[in-house]
């Protein structure tokens, strides 16, 4: 295995990708640990925090076991402030002993950024916010521009600088300019004349403890590539750049698609026993949710002792019931989710989603009861499943549609508990119709 | 009602919102025709094309019929290739003749710019490519791009120009460039001595035919904020921008959610009759499935007849295990979908999703046995459901897991088909252990 991570570079662009070797170092922490250290400690500090951030819980407590504290505060010098404070925030979490040396290397300056950032969760925009960014006030020249993106490329000799953040001497925050504009005009012109000709759109901003989702919707709605991160004054804080809001975008669409399962991310993330704790309970809420349903067979349980073919078409009815009902719903939840529609909507989403079960109710219910009658030869029996198919079908698509609507009105989050509460309708609901039409009708 | 909708601009930034402008003209269609129309016209041509975009088909019918084509034209001019060839492929389809009108009205250079760019579909980069781009040779000037600028700021006075493609004299792609150092550049300098000066990475680019999940990737990994695209000798073709990819990531999210819920997202954009029918093929597919659940519980009816509370535990037996499997197919098929593992990953997947379910698998059997006990007074029955419970829980979080990995190992699309194996699989497999076990042991 001649696996050499501290050149993991991508044959197309020769940039190193901190991803690949993440996955190449944690494929090696249990089978070779020689060979992990020695391409741990060829990472350089540029690449460093960047493979360490990506790495599995174990790999990252394994090498942080080995390197020392210096090397990591060396690392950490041009690393860009939201990094540093997921990775400060990471080993917090998961070393303690060695979360307290390095922080004793940091200096004021770094310790009172960490402060200030670490102090926004996950769900706010500060959480994601860098500190490090271009920026000039309206006495600054074009000159003093050059200077600085000299200055910075000193640090950073290629990362992207997205726009000029232009404010006034007390740090308000005024104009985003484009470089390529920059470009046309003299050494000795003042931002203020560049910003009087180029006339720039007042300029979007967020605070830090704007909601993620408020941020995301920002960036797509307007194609933003990167927005200033103001405080309540309109003081400049920082900005959120293009290549945050790919992750938070993902990161948002995991966590709505582990919620509809019972899921949590972060749990997911975190360790064996929290994903598996967080799992049971959602397992334990569906069993009393089908103990509901096993009632309701039970109060009919001299019909079905009778009619055994009852017991037989049971699993269609919940079944189809929960299916239709989950596709009005999954629909409903992808909307609301994307921002397409909102409560004041759901008369037109509910004739739409109703039509739809409407038609595919009747093409079920038909299907099933010419089954039920061919193999069971009884032709009440066979109406009588499909009225209950047609009936359960109908009543689920029109609830899948409406309990995201709904429960996002009441400030409950949708994701969560939509397919829980859809489930148990349809089980019970279906069950009942059934096993009530069948005691009545059969005889 | 006094809504304005061509003055729909942000409170926030005072720019234009075409996907708030186009939702509100979707609420007047039917509700105020006049008003609807009123608003349409008074759109600017940077606007029109934006908002027509963002319509629903209905709207954009209602639209597309009273606006001229000249208009239409008009509006076309200085919208990006990308977005034109969206317009254009949603006329073709939804309004042929208006289509041909305006086709007539085409330059030849937008019609073969038009069948360049429309041959590429939805999961192709070229789709998203826009060839609108400031590029240089390596003998320009500084001067020269200063003039470049100058000429698309007379078109584009705001959009944001990300980079500057630098191509030699075949138009072969070699380098972008970051504004932010050009201005650091004299106006008679050549592009050859600043690539020479700057030694920029070797640069990343894709073909047309690049599969949007490999853009995607690409755009992730190396935070991109521009990808060029280039042809088979590596000609600049054009480039794909950062908004897109907050589009691209969406979709693809939406894509993948809807195909777990037997849904198809084009369909369910395009009309009410497609999307009913592709919800109609899953349910089917369901029907069928769950009618092999039937036949299970149908060759033990004698069993059940004599044991009648077998009928009211049924529903526990196929609701737990289609959970607890589901649980563990969301994780994989997440994880799978932005490729943090793959099939020879399996081993450590399976063990990890197995314990899980050992430890939760052995909680709810527990559980359902006493409450089984506690209801029915019978032990034999408490065991057996007990034991059913655990194996069938134990067996569908391991299929959960095995499931989306070995269906994106044979080339299978696992979110179509991974829920309805699982479900199929969890029902039939466990009323068949439930039912034999009773049919065994209790008499």
């Amino acid at each position: 295995m001649s696996e050499n991570i501290s050149r993991e570079f991508d044959s197309q662009t020769h940039q190193f990708n901190a991803t690949n070797a993440a996955k190449a170092l944690d494929r090696l922490v249990d089978s070779d640990a020689g060979l992990f250290f020695e391409n741990l400690f060829k990472l350089t500090n540029d690449n460093l925090i960047d493979v360490l951030l990506e790495l599995s819980n174990k790999s990252f407590r394994v090498a942080l076991n080995r390197l020392s504290p210096q090397r990591v505060h060396n690392a950490m010098i041009g690393t860009p402030s939201d990094v540093m404070t997921d990775f400060l925030q990471r080993l917090e979490r998961l070393d303690k002993t060695n979360s307290k040396q390095l922080r004793a290397l940091m200096s004021e300056k770094e310790k009172s950024e960490f402060l200030e950032l670490s102090q926004y969760d996950a769900s706010q925009a500060g959480a994601y916010m860098q500190t490090e960014m271009l920026s000039a006030t309206l006495d600054n020249t074009m000159q003093d521009v050059k200077n600085s993106v000299l200055a910075f490329r000193k640090e950073e000799p290629y990362s992207f600088i997205v726009k000029l953040f232009v404010t006034d001497e007390e740090r308000i925050f005024l104009a985003a300019l484009n470089f390529s504009d920059l470009i046309l005009y003299e050494p000795q012109q003042t931002m203020r004349e560049i910003v009087r000709e180029l006339k720039p759109h007042h300029p979007l901003s967020v605070r830090p403890t704007t909601r993620v989702e408020e941020v995301i919707r920002l960036f797509d709605e307007f194609d933003l590539s990167v927005l200033a991160v103001v405080d309540e004054d309109g003081v400049l804080k920082g900005c959120v750049l293009y290549d945050d809001i790919y992750e938070l975008i993902q990161k948002f669409n995991t966590d709505q698609v582990y919620k509809l399962a019972g899921l949590d991310d972060e749990a997911e993330d975190e360790s064996f026993s929290s994903a598996q704790r967080m799992r049971l309970v959602w397992l334990l809420i569906n069993l009393g949710s089908v103990f509901a349903a096993s009632f309701v067979i039970d109060s009919f349980k001299e019909t079905i002792a009778s009619y055994i073919a009852l017991a037989v078409l049971l699993p269609l009815v919940s079944a189809l019931g929960g299916n239709a009902g989950m596709q009005a719903m999954t629909v409903t939840l992808r909307r609301l989710t994307l921002g397409e529609i909102d409560f004041s909507q759901s008369w037109p989403v509910l004739k739409k989603e109703s039509a739809i079960v409407l038609v595919n109710g009747l093409v079920i219910a038909l299907s099933v009861a010419a089954v039920s009658y061919l193999w069971f030869e009884d032709e009440t029996l066979a109406l009588i499943i499909g009225i209950a198919m047609f009936v359960n079908l109908f009543v689920t698509g029109g609830l899948g549609a409406l309990i995201p609507l709904a429960l996002k009105k009441v400030g409950v989050d949708p994701a969560i508990a939509s397919s829980i509460i859809l489930t148990t309708t349809s089980d019970v609901f279906g069950f009942f119709i059934f096993l009530y039409l069948a005691r009545e009708f059969l005889s």
